[in-house]
């Protein structure tokens, strides 16, 4: 079952590019891995948030891709820039366009 | 600038499918649109709502997009499953795995 993650990532007062920046950075880590279909980062008119939208192959493999040492130093290096929890929600993608058929 | 958005279709009680079905319908009728980058239709385990996620080459292009007349046909054959406003959040997209090169 595709499993799919909208979060909102809540960055400290005028962090919020240099958060996206290391999120855009966790994109391209995950350009190599085949269970990430998805990875888009957005901002909003909301300042300090940061918005990821992620699409994988199934929850095992998301849950599985902060294992590796270079991603789980990215994410040391950007947790102090985090003000809080994200809020998330879990999606089960149906489908539609812009997915690999 | 690349317009995403967020919103969360809440449907009449038992209707989530229906729902669901009607905008997986719409996501193919985008197949034609250019301007349409991402039309993704998703569940989760909240029943009777159905969430999408669009990114759009701007916001001009998706704001058109609901005026071909098949579309509108399609959206008001969807309307009686709709069961209130839909929460939307609006998007820049700033890049990430998964979207056009």
């Amino acid at each position: 079952m595709t499993y799919g993650l909208f979060s909102k990532f809540p960055a400290q007062p005028g962090k919020g590019d240099d958060l996206a920046d290391f999120l855009l950075e966790a994109a391209e880590l995950l350009e190599r891995d085949p269970a990430c279909i998805q990875y888009v980062v957005s901002g909003s008119d909301e300042p300090d948030v940061v918005w990821v939208f992620e699409v994988w192959t199934d929850q095992a493999a998301h849950d599985a891709s902060s294992e590796p040492e270079d991603i789980r130093t990215l994410i040391q290096r950007a947790m102090p820039l985090i003000a809080g929890t994200p809020e998330q929600t879990q999606l089960v993608i149906h489908g539609g366009k812009g997915l690999p058929s």
